[in-house]
């Protein structure tokens, strides 16, 4: 049985529209969005329109024996996507239809193709949002983001993408379609399983539908930014914020590498005379939001910083492009981004920026942090060459010390990137030998044959 | 290799005072708060001090191949806790300390035998709460409110267990202790096993650590008693709350004939020439209490039910005691009562109550509802008499035609009351086989020997 004959199997079964086969086409599957990783080109990509066009890819690829590596936008930071041992790319960006919003239970049913801005900008009239928010937001797919479990810069006060998955519909390695979870709020019906295949990264299931929970839309928002002439200061005022008991929707924190280099990138006005910049953004009713202000105003001031309120919207979305373009921005800087995700427990902030301030010093590396302050989550982004293997070496060297210091401050290898393929080998240093082997054991009791999205997070050998 | 060998092993092991044999003893581990189950004897109860003597109670059962029951203070209403099979139960009351409050993180790490209502007492001095808030928070326990995933009345707002349990140490069914999660917020390395092991009914391993989430108590709150001459009304005002985007801390029902008998029994006031009363609280900064308040009136008089507002602590305790009573109210009544959780979209409450209203005249059984009416989590409660085999035939299709009706409607089996004993032959029906197949898949590959909790959940044949 050949690869020639498993695509003209699929050719037949989705029809020759949802095959594709050229070198060119191909070559675009062979990588994401994650830096100094393998890439391989797929023996072939599809793009199923239902979710019975999705089972016969999956009983193809069981006859053939071919992999199947599910893909959304292909903005995976953890190489979640690569096909590395060949075979089929499933792609679902033919599935993208937003299938229901239903105000009155609060959700929305999509197919995992759906982009979630489209989302937001769809349920935006009902005055709902769907608050997961990660960078990509513009472009990346509900189906990936669910699978990857994306966190954002929302995820202090809203939650993650699995405290909004209500409910799945799946394709099993073994062809069966499956339903977990629905509308209700509660659910104790059975294991977890909405929340097992949430994050679970492809490796178990592939995504053929999505309900989620949507919320209100705040009425009021404030936004803020604080300048530090100290990295320590901007820390411990993140702290003390969450200690006066406020939680703002968004708080970020961009270090002066990161800030020089947006700055130098989209002149926005970012002041470069900092250690540290703080972006707060508090929301609610407008009562709220003006207690919440005035609170985080003065953590900052005690903190020896200085704030300056955004006063209408262009200066709110000023500040908010200057945000996302850190990691672009960065990223031009030189040729190889290396992002990392390390998440500490947000009392250790402090000390984990200054970690990675001294790891960057001691292997002699541009580091640019920047990240999601206020749950713990920061972005190091050490800024490299691929062609130059000895400052790669040290790049290498620096992200395991960036993992060894973020564990030893009781934080977890990764805060919203995942596993895949870039984190698989350093798993035991935070679950241990026993804890890996109940992935590898849950892995090997849903996929035998190792077919979804082989060599991410778990080996099975 | 005796059951007297195991008992002897266990004393040696976990001392004398940490293993129960004597027969009246063993019986009050017989049976939980579940009614019309088989009740059972274990052969013994030990009541392990620490993590390493759970490991020994484990290792000892493999070596003796004596099944395993985890146990809290058996308030479980789906028959988890019951020792079907004989072996060892094992009760976590002796490990039942907070081992530490950390309000920079708002977390707490509990052992798994501490008092959900203690917790919440130890917390309130930083002015924190531990939101999950079942029925029998003052008696049930942490570890068995993790395992079967507690809901309460506080789900609508607030979420369920399954959205406050950061981190789980566990002892698997092989022995080995595992940790997954910790203190922060986001984490994505691995599966997601906390949420796994949450709700999974003590089946896959024995909780013996766990770390939640806190969050800053509200500010302020008002209750409010509403009452209605139709049951329809009350469901419609539930659902147009709702869709007003006010989202009570509280939104609790109970219909004609669960008010009458908590009146007749706790003579706390309530109205008697109503269909239904809905009791609703509002919380957080005094601003959105107030228009939240107003909004939540303006529906129920649109609805044409009248609005009574607790004026002070003791009238608004008094409600909520009202509330707690509803079923120890009812139990009174009639010797059995088949408490029921099955769980629509709250878009279709009303729909459900009159389909619940309907099953008992047609089966001639007395049924009280009360519930989360928010949520779309009701409670059917059947009175009843175990001796009365005929009537008992009734009541368990009536069961059934409650399960049905909730599915027809897009609900599920249950909503926070777990699956069991109670419910397990009914899993096909919400999750078809092939959706049964995966549970069975995952129990299989953790617990190969059907150790962990035997015939609860999924059976392995």
């Amino acid at each position: 049985m050949s690869v020639a004959q498993a695509i003209e199997a699929l050719r037949r079964e989705l029809g020759k529209n949802n095959v594709i086969t050229a070198t060119e086409d191909l070559f675009c599957y062979s990588y994401d969005a994650t830096a100094d990783l393998p890439e391989q080109t797929p023996d072939v990509v599809v793009t199923p329109e239902n979710v019975d066009q999705v089972v016969k890819v999956v009983k193809i690829a069981r006859q053939f024996r071919l992999p199947i590596y599910p893909r959304g936008s292909g903005t995976n930071l953890s190489g979640g996507t690569v096909p590395i041992k060949g075979g089929i790319v499933l792609s679902t960006l033919k599935m993208n239809r937003i299938l229901e919003i239903d105000p009155s239970n609060l959700t929305a049913t999509v197919q995992p193709g759906v982009i979630i801005q489209d989302l937001n900008n769809a349920v935006a009239p009902y005055g709902l949002i769907y608050p997961p928010d990660p960078g990509t937001v513009a472009t990346a797919t509900m189906g990936g983001s669910v699978a990857e479990c994306s966190g954002g810069l929302r995820g202090l006060k809203y939650g993650v993408t699995r405290h909004y998955v209500m409910g799945l519909e799946l394709v099993l390695a073994d062809g069966e379609v499956i339903r977990y979870g629905g509308k209700t709020v509660k659910n104790v019906t059975g294991y977890d399983l909405v929340r097992l295949f949430t994050g679970s990264e492809g490796t178990l299931g592939i995504i053929t539908e999505i309900i989620v929970r949507l919320i209100p839309a705040p009425q009021a928002r404030e936004t803020m930014l604080a300048g530090f002439s100290r990295l320590a200061d901007a820390g411990n005022a993140v702290a003390d914020i969450i200690g006066q008991k406020v939680i703002p929707a968004t708080l970020e924190i961009m270090d002066r590498v990161t800030v020089e280099t947006v700055e130098n990138f989209a002149h926005v006005g970012l002041p470069t005379d900092v250690e540290a910049i703080l972006l707060i953004e508090v929301d609610g009713i407008p009562e709220v939001v003006k207690s919440e202000a005035a609170a985080v105003r003065q953590v900052i001031a005690k903190n020896g910083g200085w704030v300056k309120t955004a006063e209408n919207d262009e200066e709110r979305e000023k500040l908010w492009s200057a945000r996302r373009a850190a990691l672009p921005a960065l990223a031009r800087r030189k040729p190889t981004t290396i992002l990392e995700d390390a998440t500490v427990p947000r009392s250790k902030i402090t000390d984990m920026l200054l970690a990675v301030e001294d790891i960057g010093k001691r292997y002699n590396l541009v580091i640019g942090t920047f990240g999601h302050a206020g749950d713990g989550n920061l972005h190091p982004t050490i800024l490299a060459d691929a062609r130059d293997e000895e400052e790669m070496e040290r790049v290498r060297a620096a992200v395991e010390e960036i993992f060894r210091a973020a564990l030893s401050l009781g934080g977890t290898l990764s805060g919203e990137h995942g596993i895949g393929i870039a984190k698989k080998q350093f798993l035991p240093w935070e679950m241990g030998n026993p804890g890996v082997q109940v992935l590898k054991k849950i892995k090997q009791a849903l996929d035998p044959d190792n077919l979804l999205n082989p060599g991410k997070m778990v080996d099975l050998t």
